[in-house]
């Protein structure tokens, strides 16, 4: 049974639930917009932890049990965790479920992470390895700052074409059941290098990785962009999004109407000191966790593809010149699972 | 078709094979008893490259071009590239592969990255996914210690209980072909946190890890430990081996003349100054794929068990107090299909 169409998609036979979803957030994510759409909000950074590091594994563990929590199912029925994040060695997933005793994938795919983890808990059930698994991931903006940028008690001043790392996590539980919403779909993206190397201006550097992926799982599926009712990226920001629609303006294609951003949707750009929007594993995570699939189950939308973008580059290779890499992986999640 | 096995193992309904196999070392690898079993050595640390971080992804770009030449596919046939190492955010991995064009899933596994990107990659072609995957991984002496430890220049004394970072990659390329050896069960690994917590200790930490999943790979499979010709860990070296042996012992398992650990065969312990062993993603990916690999296709051995550990750990969390995590992937590798 092969189950691949054109290039780059695989069309799961029998598309995996995701059955329950959870998301958590930080203060400056219970400052906007959609703050109701968040099972738990912390009222300060440290999620009850001693360090900020903590404070991103103590979040993801709390994410991680509420998804359990909804699901009916029990942690040891879990047959894997598919996680990952962006500190450093991955150790925010880590130490969240070290005490889980539940079998391990640890992933690496910067801010598409939340894509990439969902694709291969999809492909684990469909695959017939598993019947219960976990995808999720987390960002912390305390975190993430003072690894990748600055000591936050210096006040760095950040450039407009910054994003905020969102502190955030998403988590989801898939299994064979017949709730819904479905994954129907995954379009596996390849690297992108467009030689951009300002470390503060990742939109530039992830939109034409995002435009490839997306124009890919269309051209793999036949589809045209309005068979969905929502085309997510994440996380572009302002300055990316605008670049993916120009680009895909230029490639024949109106993204206009279909496509949002989840580093757009998270915060309120004009009230919220966010700079270009938010970013993060946890960004994407989370809107599609706690905004997103529940707006599917309800029936409000019924077709989504979501479009994660992640930067590969560390400090140490944007100090050495080198360019930052996209990547985007597709996910295509549909309330309907005969597609 | 539910392909588990017990508590964690899955067995591949059609096992892949692994088609084609190419291993890279560095200088010390080169001095070492498995010097002959390199595709190619490198004179100096740098591969033709200008850092040492540029260096790694030479190095692993290097591996991936022999590996895909040995093949007899071209790189566009690829389907996946399962990869990931110890440098922050995996660039060793995302540089060393950022113009092959092939959709790609990052891993963070550290030491234990070779037997998790050949887990999924084997699951992705058994799964009806993929015809050809590629699963590689890398590490580097230089690149690792700066990173982990301290400047190379600084000349940091070692304690007899520090690995050394082997300068290697090994890269593998999966399909269905008829060639073999073939991946036939994969027993995914848990974290296993003993509260060790000495960064220059890291066989000590992970040898529980390994205890913990070799026996559980026996007893999903119904298994004994002389059911193999081999049981390779990767990579304890000498003190996390002796430790694992022991408990092994405690637990009524005699695991002494088929237990064999990756950074004890990679470096002579007497002769070079390694201390207790070699230890890095590209240690077990290069003895996998430039010793244990060939001498299984040649029928010297028929069966082997990788059993790869990690340390899931970061400098930050090392500095906060926190424990050094294991976690231990396994995968069974066969000549024979039919099992």
């Amino acid at each position: 049974m092969v189950k691949r169409m054109g290039k780059q998609t695989v069309k799961l036979q029998n598309p995996p639930s995701i059955s329950a979803f959870a998301a958590v957030g930080g203060k400056m994510e219970g400052d906007g917009p959609l703050a109701s759409s968040f099972d738990f909000l912390s009222e300060d950074s440290y999620f009850g932890a001693d360090s900020w590091e903590s404070a991103e594994s103590a979040m993801l563990k709390k994410c991680f049990d509420l998804a359990i929590g909804k699901s009916g199912i029990k942690t040891e029925e879990l047959d894997y965790i598919f996680t990952g994040d962006l500190l450093n060695q991955c150790v925010g997933s880590a130490f969240a479920i070290k005490d889980s005793e539940v079998p391990m994938f640890g992933l690496f795919g910067a801010c598409s992470t939340m894509a990439e983890s969902l694709s291969l808990a999809a492909m684990t059930i469909d695959g017939g390895f598993a019947n219960n698994v976990c995808a999720m991931t987390s960002s912390h903006f305390c975190s993430a700052e003072r690894q990748f940028r600055m000591p936050l008690s210096y006040g760095n001043q950040r450039t407009p074409t910054a994003q905020w790392t969102a502190t955030a996590a998403g988590a989801l539980i898939l299994n064979t059941s017949e709730i819904g919403p479905f994954v129907t779909h995954i379009t596996t993206g390849k690297i992108v290098d467009c030689g951009i190397n300002d470390a503060a201006n990742m939109g530039s550097a992830m939109a034409p990785a995002a435009l490839e992926t997306i124009l890919t799982h269309l051209a793999d599926t036949g589809r045209s962009p309005d068979y969905y009712d929502m085309i997510v990226t994440g996380d572009l920001g302002k300055v990316g999004h605008t670049i993916l629609l120009e680009l895909a303006q230029n490639s024949g294609f109106d993204l206009s109407t279909v496509c949002y951003d989840c580093g757009m949707l998270i915060y309120d750009l004009e009230k919220q000191d966010v700079h270009a929007g938010g970013s993060g594993c946890g960004c994407s995570a989370s809107v599609l966790a706690g905004h997103l699939l529940p707006k599917m189950r309800s029936g409000e939308i019924e077709k989504i593809l979501l479009a994660a973008t992640g930067a590969l580059m560390s400090p140490t290779t944007a100090m050495q010149g080198d360019s930052i890499l996209g990547i985007c992986h597709a996910v295509a999640i549909e309330i309907n699972k005969i597609v």
